[in-house]
This record gives structure tokens, C-alpha cells and sequence, in this order.
């Protein structure tokens, strides 16, 4: 990509290999933990599960336990815990924001009944509240009830300021209830089943909230420079639906551009395409990728102290990824 | 009712009186964890608290909590956990049923966009599994968590088995799923608070279920038998969406109807006035009801090996009540 100041964009296979046969078990564990025994229903869920993509989440658990040498079969249902808690959110956001196709492949409220989407979606949720209950520990429990509240919190902010050009501080509730959340409770869950000090099982934490933010930050720069193909969908397909994100926030503040004008021109078929135009060609979805660039910086820092090894140095190799990565 | 065994229907107050102080702190928690900091949505979750009605969840809790002393600190969030669950799946489960009213109060799809409901569902969801987690206590979570998930699949077996007629054995499940894996999970949050041996803390676990079993039992009859003033829509409204229960199965049994005959002439408006008007009349909702007084006595069985006393009094008063409500 243009704007990536490293030479070689870091591949998966670096931080991959560390978790592989770790992440087939959690696989496994999340399969049989979403199984309804009914053939429409499962074909539907497999469909979603595997339209999830890229495990980053249950990877970063997997990691942050070998880092802090939390047991193996505590950190299995609690990766596998955090990845379904993933696909439920995904089932209820691909129907509130009545999208049709997740990677490729048609969402589960285009194939189901509007009922039945909804309680797939409990069902995912009471699954993965089920599966972190198997680590025996309440404060992953805990924990994980604190994640689900905050994306709940987030996704409801967002509904709330469609059509809207949100503050800075409102842009980051978003995107922390949308993402950071939970790559938080990923690492922190693995860090709660360590023996570690409190402080360094917070530094974990922090490590997972500023990876997530910066994960957040580049899906919304994305959505702007990558191609269509690369998304899958038409480039600016947030601010079509009236969802103002940090490029457009950028984009808005170096502009001097007047909210209410700006919104009545994203509102316009022909002004929205001139300003998802600009955004991506005048720098300010560049500006937007240096921040998330401030919080992987963030993160890294927040494992200073943490005794260093490979899991670590795969967690860095996740954190440029995330940075790095085309889509 | 003309279909009550007992010469005096048991009042609320027998078995309120000895919760109301610790139900109203159970109220105040709910308030606060169900609190969104947004007016239209806070108006509406208070709304739908208040039809939620009787509060008999967090009194079986509170109750049962009573009988084995269990710490009240622990009841308290517990109690309002379970009673917040109960409210969460009252929103989906409205809009599932695309249901206008529920006692005379709107329910909240009618008032929200579609996504902000769900969103809304799924947070008072958390806000109930993070309430359950304040016991700090593996073993309730887990029963919240189990819970969660049966209820979810009752729901999908419900919505999977519409425009049938189930087996004994299929209504079952849908019963369990839909009401008493709640009410059972309700007792069993209690009594795992409690220093009780293991056969006594499962004892109460069955008592809420066998409760649970009963309390859906006489709604599904209640729909057909109770008047339109009381139900608050013209009775046979379950059938009339094509939901079979036990009253119309046991007609469908006693008059050897063919099943597929059954459904053809509940979709067909004039049939169904017929067919409801039968099962009023006829004995089979009386029947349907002589199945709920089995499962009250099996209930109060399960409580035969307890410590009686003023709590176990009052858990049989709400037993009696649940039988003998008219609405």
C-alpha cells in the first residue's frame, strides 16, 4: 500500500505459526459450541463463522496466554469464547445495518426469517457467555460481561449519530464499544488465567484496546483508499450510510467544512462522490492511518515492561499487520 | 376461575410481603443497570420494565435465597440479573412476534427503529450476565449462562415448530426453553449462594423448574380461557399465530383430529374461531390445566427433604398463585 512507511507489509504466517494448532482446537470448540441440529441454521452459522475471516481475536488470547503462561486448556474456551462473541455481534450489526454480504458471503438475515436472525444471534451470544464461564475464573467472567456491555454501548452510539459528524471523544466511544472492546477482553482474558501482577495483567489490556482502536481507525481509512474489490463493496460505503468516521472527521476539520453542510452534501448521490473522492486522494485518510499508527505505537509501549520472548514478538508482528494490512 | 379446585384464590401478598423491602432494591438495580443516558431509549426500557408485571423471577430468587440463607448481597444482584434477562428476551421476543402490546404498554420495535431494539435487547442482555457476574461466583454463572442458552433455543425450536403440531415431547423443550429454564435458574441462583449440600441446592433447582413448567402451561391455556379484558388481545391469540400448545394438542388427541387438517383449518379465519371456541368449551383447556396442578405437586415433592419454614410457606403461596392467577 502507499502509505505503509515499512518496506515489507509483515504476512500472516509470522505471527500465525505461533497459535496454529491452538487456533484449530479453538475452531473446533466454537463448532460444536454453535451446532443448533438443524441443517438451515448450521449451514447459515458455518457460513458467518467462516466469513469472520481472519481469527485475530482468539489469536490474540492464544498469544497473550503463551506470553504470560496461562494454561492451555483455560485459554481454548476463552479464545473460543471471544471469537463467537465476535460472529453474534456480526449477525445483529449485518441486520441493524441491513447489509447483504459479509466478505462475500450473503448474511444471515438475507437467508433467515428476521426472528430467527435475532435469536441466532442470542443463541451466539448465550454460547459464548457459556464458553468463558468454562475458564472457571470470575474475573474473566466478569471480564467478558464488561466487553459485551461496551460493544452493546457502542453499536448504539453509532445508530444514534448516523448523519452526523461525531466529536473526537464520541469517535472514540465508537470505536472502542465497535472494536477495542473487545480485542481488550481478548488479551485480558489470557492475562487474567496468568500469575502475573496485577499491573502487568493490565498492561495486557492496554496492549489489546490500543491494537483494537488502531484496528478500528484502519478498517475506516480502508473503506475509503482499498479498492473495490478489495472490500467488496463501492469505496466510502460508511459515509454512504451516514456513518461519519476519522477520515471524514479529518477531512472536515482541514477543510474548515461546516457539519450540517457537509452532511447535507454526503446526503446528495453526486456530493458524496465528490467527497469520498477527496478524502482519499488530499491525505486525509493518510492522516488517519498515522494515528492508528499513535495507537500501535501505544500498544507496543503499554508491553515495555512484560518479559519479552516469541509470543511477544508475535504479538508486534500482529500489531504491524493490523497496521499494514490492504483489507 | 370455574376451573380452581381451591375455594379462595392465593393473593399476592401471602408471598409478596416477605420480599417486598429486598424487591424494591432489586428494582433500583435494575433501574441503574438498565440506564442508557438516552431519553427516548431510557423511556422506553422503563416502559417495558414496568410491563414485565409480577416480578416473580427475583421474588423465586429472593425466596429461595430466604430458605437456604444465602447472603443478601449476593441475592440482590442475582435477582435483579435474572429479572433484566427476563426483560431482554421480552424486547426480542416482541419483535420476533411482531407484537404491538404487551399489558397495554407499546412495545419498544413499535417505538424504535428495528436495529436500536435489537441493540437494545442485546444490552440489557449484558448489563444481565455482568449483574450475575456480582455474585462472584463461578457456579451462578454458569447456571445464568446455561440458562441464556436454553432459552435461546427454545425460542428457535418455537419459531421452527410454527403452523405444527408438536410432539409431547418437542412442546416440552419449547416450555422449558421459553419459561422454566428461567424460573429453574432463578431457584438454582439462590441455592448455589447457599451453604446447602449438593442434593438440596439441585432440589431447589427442580422446584423452579417444575414451577416454570406449570406457570407456561397455564398461560398457553390462559389464552384461550381467560376473557379479552383480561389477556389484552382476543383470546386464541397463540393459535391464531400459529403457536399449537397443550390445550390444542390434547383436543387434537381426544378428538383423533388428523394434524395436517388441523392447521389447514387454523388458517382459515372462520375455522379458527371454531377451533377455539371448542377447546374453551370443550375440556381441553380444563385438561391442559390439570397438567400445570401435576407439575405444581411434583414442585412442591421436590421440596419435601428442605428445612421448612416461613420462605418455603410463601414459595407455596406463589406455587398456588401460579395456578390459580386469572391472567
Amino acid at each position: 500500500m502507499t502509505y505503509s512507511s515499512n518496506a515489507a507489509t509483515p504476512t500472516k504466517s509470522q505471527w500465525l505459526s505461533a497459535v496454529e494448532a491452538d487456533l484449530k482446537r479453538v475452531t473446533r470448540k466454537i463448532r460444536d459450541a454453535s451446532f443448533l441440529n438443524d441443517q438451515l441454521l448450521d449451514a447459515a452459522v458455518t457460513m458467518i463463522l467462516e466469513a469472520g475471516g481472519k481469527r485475530l481475536r482468539p489469536t490474540i488470547t492464544l498469544l497473550v496466554g503463551q506470553a504470560c503462561h496461562a494454561p492451555i486448556d483455560k485459554l481454548i474456551p476463552v479464545a473460543a469464547s471471544v471469537e463467537l462473541l465476535h460472529t453474534a455481534t456480526l449477525v445483529h450489526d449485518d441486520l441493524v445495518d441491513n447489509a447483504n454480504e459479509r466478505r462475500g458471503a450473503p448474511t444471515l438475515h438475507t437467508q433467515l426469517p428476521l426472528g430467527v436472525t435475532v435469536l441466532t444471534g442470542d443463541f451466539l451470544f448465550a454460547q459464548s457467555a457459556a464458553l468463558a464461564a468454562e475458564a472457571d475464573n470470575v474475573r474473566v467472567v466478569k471480564n467478558f460481561s464488561a466487553a459485551l456491555v461496551s460493544i452493546c454501548k457502542g453499536e448504539i452510539l453509532q445508530a444514534q449519530t448516523k448523519w452526523q459528524v461525531p466529536s473526537s471523544d464520541i469517535y472514540q466511544q465508537r470505536i472502542y464499544g465497535k472494536t477495542a472492546a473487545l480485542f481488550e477482553a481478548a488479551a485480558l482474558a489470557a492475562s487474567l488465567l496468568s500469575d502475573l501482577p496485577e499491573p502487568l495483567i493490565q498492561a495486557y489490556g492496554h496492549f489489546g484496546r490500543e491494537l483494537g482502536m488502531a484496528y478500528q481507525i484502519i478498517d475506516d481509512a480502508l473503506d475509503f483508499v482499498a479498492t473495490s474489490d478489495q472490500l467488496g463493496k463501492p469505496a466510502g460505503h460508511d459515509l454512504r450510510e451516514g456513518h461519519v468516521t476519522l477520515p471524514a472527521m479529518l477531512y472536515i476539520e482541514n477543510h474548515k467544512i461546516d457539519p450540517v453542510a457537509f452532511i447535507e452534501q454526503v446526503r446528495n448521490p453526486k456530493g458524496v462522490e465528490e467527497i469520498i473522492h477527496s478524502i482519499r486522494e488530499n491525505g486525509a485518510a493518510r492522516a488517519a492511518i498515522q494515528a492508528a499508527r499513535n495507537h500501535i505505537q501505544a500498544a507496543e509501549d503499554a508491553l515495555a515492561d512484560v518479559e519479552q520472548g516469541p509470543a511477544i514478538e508475535a504479538l508486534f508482528s500482529l500489531a504491524s499487520y493490523v497496521i499494514d494490512r490492504d483489507f
